[in-house]
C-alpha cells in the first residue's frame, strides 16, 4: 500500500510498505480521511516530541475514519464494510489503570503516530474491533476523522465537571479551542468565554460555540469569575490568566501543550480550592463523540479548511501554518 | 476579662477587654486552652499575613477547647456547662458557597485571630451555637483544642481522597505533617511516607502515623509511586519533588503556605492527569475530628511539648522556634 | 391582604388576613402568579398528605413569582421592586444536612402550603431574602412560578446523572414528565422515552422534550436499556417496568408520589447494580432553573393552559382534572 | 486430575478429569484451598441458581487460592512458584462496562462454579494472568481464598460509601456479616451494629469487628440512624427494617441474595433520599483485599471452623449447615 513515511525533520516521502498484518481481534479499515494535527506538525518539523524520537520512518497521522475492508478470526465478519471512525490507540487492558476505566493512563498504551507507532497516512490501518466505532451515513468521512480532536475536548470538559449553566473561560481559538466551545455548549454551558489574539479566529469562534471572544492584549481575562478554564494555547501567560479568573472550588484543566514547567498562582490555587489538572488523550469518549456529531450538537465539517490526497501530504503539514487555516484534511483513499 | 493583645509586630501584652456580648444564636465560652499555630506566630513576627495587616489590637489565638458559661436566646441553656472543641469560623450560611456545602469558601467568612477578628488568647469567646462542638470527658482540654489543626488533616485527605489502601507522601513533619500522617493512617492509608530534613521529627512522625520517613537531601523522592501527594512543608522544592511522586491520576494537595507562586511541573501533571489543589481551612470536620480522637485513631496529646499561662502568651508566641518543639499550649483560665 | 383559606376538605374561601411582618432577613413579595400543583388539590380533596393534617385554615400554594415591596432591615433596600422566582422552602442553616449542602433535608425546614406553614394563594408572601431569586424581564411571571416544578426535574436529573447522550426513560406525561423531559434535554439527553397512556399528553410530550413517547398498555417497555428511569407516574406498575428498563450501572429515580411502599425487582437491581433513589424538593436549583428558561433550553409558558384570579382559586384548585389540562396559575394580584 | 464433580442435585463424586489447557495469557494454578459458599451449597442442593442450571458435571468452588505451576506464553515464566489468591471471573476487558470501570457487569463475564464455567474443586485450574494475584508469605493458604468473600465486603462498603466516622447496619451475622463488620471497620466505620437471630453469632461478631449485636426479635431496629445499611442475610424483614434505620442521604446495599421481589418502604426512600442498590460480586477488590489481610485489619484465618480434603468434597458441603460452622475449606493439594 502506498504510505506518506517521516523519514527525517521536514522530510516526507510517498512509498510503498507492506499492508498490516491482522491479529485476531482486529479489523483492516481502508482510510477514508485523515486530520493533521499540531503534534503530526511538530514531529515533522523537529523529529520528536519530549521523549518520543522518530529513529525510523514513521507514518504521521492519528485523527481518522475509514471502511472495514477485513476482519480478524476473532471479530464479526458482519462488520466488513462499515464506516469507523477510528480511536488510535491500544491499552493493555490488564493493568491497575486499564481495569479501573482510566485506559489513557496505561502505562503500556500504544497510540498511532507516536514512535514507533505508526500512524494513518496511508491506505489501511489495523485496529482492535472495539477501537474501530461504526458511524452513521449522516456524519461524513471528515467529521468523522475528526471525532479524535473532539474527544479531547469531551474529556476536558469532563474533566473541567461541565454541565447545566457552567461558565467556561478557554485560551486559545485554534481548532481544539472551537471544539471545546461547541462540546462545553453541548455539556450545557451557557457562557463560553475564549481568548484568541487573532480577530479572525475570535470572530469564526464566535460563529461557532463561544458567547463572548476575548483579546488577551486588551481584554482583562483576570477580572472573569468562571466555574472552570481549559486552555487550550499551551501559552503561560494564558495559563496564569486564567487559573486566575476560576472561581473558587472551581477547576482549571491544562490541554494545550507548552513548557514542561510554569509558574503557577499556588497561593491563589489553595486559597480558592481550585482543582487543577490536564487531559492525556481520553478514555471512552467515542461514542458520545458520536452523538454529538450525529444530533448536530457539534458542527465539525465546519472546521476543514483545506484538503489535500496522499501525494501531497508534506503539503498538508506545512498548510496549517498558513492565516486562516484551522482544520486540514488529508484524503489517503482518493 | 483577661486577654493577651497583639499592639505591634513582636509586642503583646496582657490587658483587660470588654467581655464579648453574646448574639442569640451564640454561646459564650470559658477558654480552656488554646494552641498556637503557625499564623499566629507570623502574625506576631510581621504584623500581617498577605493582605490580612493588624491595624488595630488583635487576640491572637484560634485553636481552643473550653466550656459554656452562657447562651444567647434562641440557644438550648441546657448546653451551659457543656465542654467543647471550638471551630472559629463563621460563615454567612446564604450565599452559593454556603448552601453548596462549601462554607470554607464563603467569601464573607469571619475567622478567629484573623484581622480584625479576635482569636482566644483570652478568658472568654462567643462562637455561633453549631460551631462549639460538645466533647466527651475522654478529650482533654488540649486535645479539644487540636481539634483544628486535626480538621486540616480531615479535610486534606478527604480532599486528597485517602481511603483503605492509600499511599501517600506527605512533606514535613512539623505538628500538620504529624497530625496528617495520623490522619491518613485513620482514612485507612496502609503506606505513609513522611519527609524532613530534622532527624528528631522524623523519628517522632514515625512513632506517630509514618510507616516511613524520609530525608529529603539523602533519599530519592521522585522515585516514589503514591496514590496521593500532601505539602505540610510550604518549600517549593518539596512540592516539586512531590508531585513527581504521584502515580497517575493520584492527586497532590498543598497545605503548607510558602510562595505565592511556585514554578510548576505542568507537563508530569498534564500526561499522568494529576488533580492538585489545596486546602482552604475545612469545612464539616469536627465532628469527625472529635470521634478520631475519642477512639484512639488518632492521638493529639502526645504533640503537646510545652505549656504555659496567659500572662505568658508571648513566650508561648516565642516557644515555638525553639528545636524539639511540636505544639504549644496556653491556658487562658489557669 | 386577600387571601384563599382552605378551611376543610373542599372548602375554600376568601378571606382577608394580615400581611406578614417581615423578619431582619426577609423580603415581602407581591404575589404575580401562582402554579396549582398535584400536591395543592390533594390537600383540597383529603386536607391532609400523609403525616400532614391541614388542622386549622391553610393558605396553598407554593409555585410562586412575585415583585418585592419591602425588604427587612439587614436586606438591601436596592432590592425593592425587583422582579423574583420564589423558593418557597426555608431550612434551618444549622444542622448537619444544611451545612453539607442538603438542606432539602433539613429536618426542621419549612415548606409554603405544608401545614402549618401558609403558601401563596394570596397577596403577598415573606421569604428569606436569598430565596427570592431574581430575575430577568425575559422571563414571564407564569414561567418564574413554574421554576419551582421545573426544580424538581432539575434536582430528579442531577440524582439521575444525566449528561450528554443519556438515554431517559420518563414514566408519566403529567407538567412533571414533561418539564422532566426538557430538563433532561437540556442536560444533554438524546434518546428520552415517555410513557403515557392518554394520547393526548404522549403528543404533547413529543412536542416538547420527548423524543419517543410509549403506550405502556401496547408497547414495551422492559426491553429498553436505559442509563435512568424517572417516575413521574407514582404508579406502582410503572415504577417495576422502569425498573427493568435500566441498564447495568443505571439509575431510578422515583418521583411521582404514590403507595407507600412497592413491590420492587430487587435481584434485578442487585445483579445490575442500579442505583435507586427519589426526590425530596430541591437545594440550589433556582439560579440553573433561571438560567434553563432564559436561554430556551426550557420553555414553560406552554404548559399553561388555564388561568384563574385569586377569587377563583377554588376553581383553579378543581380545574386540573379536566381533559388536556396541564398547568393551571392563579394570578392573586389581578 | 482429580476433581470433585456434582453431577446431579444432592450427588457429588470424585473424578478423574484432564488438566486445563492454558491460553497465552493465562496461568495454571495448583490449588491450595478453597472456600465453601452458600452459592455452591445452593447449586449442591438444588441444581440450580435463577436462570443458571446444573446441566453437565461442574466442578464447583470459586473461593480459592493456590501456586502457579505453569504459565502461558505470553505470562512472565519468574512467575512459576509464586503463591496466589484467585480472582475467580474472566470479563471480556472490550465491552462499554469492562472499559469503564465496571468489569463485574460485563454481559459476556465467566464466573468459577457457574454453569457451564468449572470451579476449584480439583487440583488445577487456569486463570488470566492478572486474575491470579501474588500473595505474601504472611498471608495463609486459607485466608487467600477467602479474599473471594473479603472482596464482597469491600465492594459493598465502597458502595456503601464507608468512611471514617461512619456508622453501619449489618443484617445477618454469617461469614458475610462479619467479614462485612471488619471491612467497615478497615474502612474508618467507628460504629458497627450487626442483627443476627444466634447468640453465639452475635457474640462472634462483636468479637470480630461489630461494635453492637442486635437481636432483630426484641432490639428495636427501626429507631436508629445510620450512614449506611448492608444486608446480608437475605431476609425480607431484615431488609425493610434496615431502610428505615438509614438516615436522610444515606445508603441501603443488599448483599445477601433472597426473593426476587420484595415490598420496599418507597416513600421512606424518597422523602430521605436513601440510596438502594446491590452488589454483583466486585471490581478491582484483590489488590486491597491483600493489603488489609497483610496488616491485620482484616482476620480471615478466624472464620475457618471446618475442613476437608477433596475426597470429602460433598462432606464439606453438607458442613456448612451445622449449627457453630462458619466456613469451610477444601484442600485440594492433600
Amino acid at each position: 500500500m502506498k504510505a506518506a513515511l517521516l523519514r527525517a525533520p521536514g522530510e516526507v516521502t510517498l512509498d510503498t510498505v507492506p499492508v498490516p498484518l491482522l491479529e485476531p481481534d482486529q479489523v483492516l479499515v481502508r482510510v477514508a480521511a485523515v486530520g493533521v494535527c499540531g503534534s503530526d506538525v511538530h514531529y515533522y518539523q523537529h523529529g520528536r516530541i519530549g521523549p518520543y524520537v522518530v529513529e525510523h520512518p514513521l507514518i504521521l497521522g492519528h485523527e481518522l475514519s475509514g471502511r472495514i475492508t477485513a476482519v480478524g478470526s476473532n471479530v464479526d465478519p458482519a462488520r466488513v464494510g462499515q464506516r469507523v471512525a477510528v480511536e488510535p490507540q491500544r491499552p493493555c487492558r490488564v493493568c491497575e489503570q486499564c481495569k479501573a476505566g482510566r485506559y489513557n493512563l496505561c502505562p503500556d498504551i500504544e497510540f498511532f503516530a507516536t514512535p514507533p507507532i505508526d500512524g494513518a497516512f496511508c491506505e489501511y490501518v489495523a485496529i482492535q474491533a472495539d477501537f474501530a466505532h461504526a458511524i452513521p451515513d449522516s456524519i461524513s468521512d471528515e467529521a468523522a476523522a475528526l471525532i479524535e480532536p473532539l474527544s479531547v475536548g469531551i474529556w476536558a470538559c469532563k474533566r473541567a465537571d461541565i454541565g447545566p449553566g457552567s461558565s467556561v473561560l478557554i485560551a486559545g481559538a485554534g481548532p481544539i479551542g472551537v471544539i471545546m466551545a461547541q462540546t462545553a455548549r453541548a455539556f450545557g454551558a451557557t457562557t463560553v468565554y475564549i481568548t484568541d489574539i487573532e480577530d479572525d479566529r475570535r470572530a469564526f469562534a464566535l460563529e461557532h460555540g463561544a458567547t463572548v471572544a476575548l483579546d488577551p492584549r486588551v481584554d482583562l481575562i483576570e477580572g472573569l469569575e468562571v466555574d472552570a478554564f481549559i486552555d487550550a494555547s499551551g501559552v503561560a501567560a494564558a495559563v496564569q490568566a486564567g487559573i486566575l479568573a476560576v472561581r473558587p472550588g472551581g477547576r482549571a484543566i491544562l490541554v494545550g501543550m507548552g513548557n514542561d514547567t510554569v509558574e503557577l498562582p499556588v497561593s491563589w490555587i489553595q486559597n480558592r480550592e481550585i482543582w487543577l489538572s490536564g487531559v492525556f488523550r481520553y478514555t471512552n469518549t467515542w461514542p458520545l463523540g458520536i452523538k454529538l456529531v450525529e444530533s448536530g450538537a457539534v458542527d465539525l465539517d465546519v472546521l476543514v479548511t483545506s484538503t489535500f490526497v496522499l501525494a501531497d501530504a508534506e503539503q498538508a503539514l506545512n498548510a496549517g501554518r498558513q492565516p486562516g487555516q484551522m482544520k486540514v484534511i488529508v484524503y489517503p483513499g482518493r
